[in-house]
């Protein structure tokens, strides 16, 4: 059963005008939020830069309250609210919280076998002052998204026109190298999204930043792509923008560990 | 009286979501649409760019049936329609046209004493896959538009970050140097939104194309700001990211010239 609040806003939210707002996606276990001050870190990180009002602690806690047991991914979408035509914010801002809850089931085949990605054409545009946060100005991810329909390609990953690898279209990317002694993740002071379970990991001290071009890729010991919600992916296969084959890795135990450790994180199990 | 469209639309609608739509500002005179072809054409190539279905023109024309006398200014958004959590767009998309008119009044002081704007820190990161559309995921101009609260300040430039002039925040701009001989304005290759009033200026052959670099701003013999709801504003003052004069105009006839020709596209008087 999906649970929403009020299910329509109105056509002046600044939020459908111009993206001018933030969102959060969070798996939520038996009522439980998973990861929730770091996804509430974020949405507040957004709200700074965009000097929108923050939502209350309680107002976001009392979007569980009406969730029952078992797995659900929440949705929520806070807006500056309404606003006068033109890009100008409001004086003073009335922003808004929508949210929604649907019934969700991880992918384990993925968990388990890995996953095969791409390359995409569509890379990131640098921008530092709205990268990190999960704004709702989002087309560079639909466009990058659109770019295959094979449902046995998991994951785009796109890079920042630079030649650095950033992300995967909805995940976060990790990856070991001989360079490093751990796996490692882009810093994202550029372009991107700081994802929650990113996030843990690193302050865990099971991560580390650094960079990787994309003609290293390939050479990687281990590539996995991750989140929040679906949890950790090994990947299998890497094909290029034209889909060619650029880079195969077996399933090894460095992969199942560091999924081990991202699992952790999520209550879900180690594979 | 404002005239609208079912003034609401549901939670999981993708312009909302992630800015996956379009939109257009358009000035209506006495039930007619100024500039109409040229506010359609953006639309059908931003459906072009982010490959979704276009409306009909029928579907579009009708919009304007319901308008009174006067001058009004009807914001069109066109979006992607409702899909599921994740960045892929539905395989078969049912897009939504929301609308709404508003009674307008061009501000007319502008028009005659000019207008005083500023440059602004925000830069617009150069990302040509979505440049020239008049997409919704816009907060890059909001943000550049929240750097001032002056009303004297009329407008904010904003360069691309590579030292080059792109637009202000909600209209384009147009100089006249001494190195060509007619009226220039940017292409917007890499960033920017392709003006009505600009294309219709363009294809009159009033206008070229040129770039103008940061320093070069303050040397220019003459600078306008406009758009197809407000016309032509001549600048007179130019002031730097921190409030101190760039470059100072009289109004000159070189001035009243081109805002001549802006105005006859438009429908609106010769100053």
């Amino acid at each position: 059963m999906v649970v929403a609040s009020v299910p329509s806003l109105p056509f002046d939210d600044r939020g459908l005008a111009y993206g001018d707002g933030l969102f959060e996606t969070v798996l939520v276990r038996d009522g439980n939020a998973v990861l929730w001050e770091q996804h509430l870190s974020r949405l507040m990180l957004g709200c700074e830069v965009l000097d929108i009002p923050a939502p209350s602690r309680d107002q976001l806690d009392a979007t569980l309250s009406r969730l029952g047991d078992g797995l659900q991914v929440l949705k929520l979408i806070y807006t500056r609210g309404s606003g006068g035509r033109g890009y100008a914010p409001p004086a003073k801002a009335s922003p808004r919280l929508y949210w929604q809850a649907t019934p969700f089931s991880p992918q384990q085949a993925r968990w388990k076998q890995g996953v095969r990605i791409r390359l995409c054409h569509m890379s990131l545009a640098r921008q530092p002052r709205l990268a990190g946060i999960k704004h709702m100005a989002r087309l560079e991810n639909v466009l990058a998204r659109s770019e295959w329909h094979d449902p046995d390609i998991a994951e785009g990953l796109v890079t920042d026109g630079h030649g650095r690898v950033v992300e995967a279209t909805a995940m976060n990317l990790f990856w070991l190298s001989s360079s490093q002694p751990m796996p490692c993740t882009p810093s994202l002071e550029h372009c991107g999204v700081l994802g929650t379970l990113r996030q843990v990991m690193l302050d865990a001290g099971e991560l580390m930043i650094d960079e990787l071009g994309v003609d290293e890729l390939a050479g990687c010991q281990a590539l996995w792509v991750g989140n929040s919600v679906q949890g950790l992916w090994p990947v299998v296969r890497l094909d290029d923008t034209e889909g060619r084959i650029l880079g195969e890795w077996p399933i090894t135990a460095t992969h199942r560990h560091l999924q081990r450790l991202a699992h952790d994180h999520l209550g879900y199990p180690a594979i």
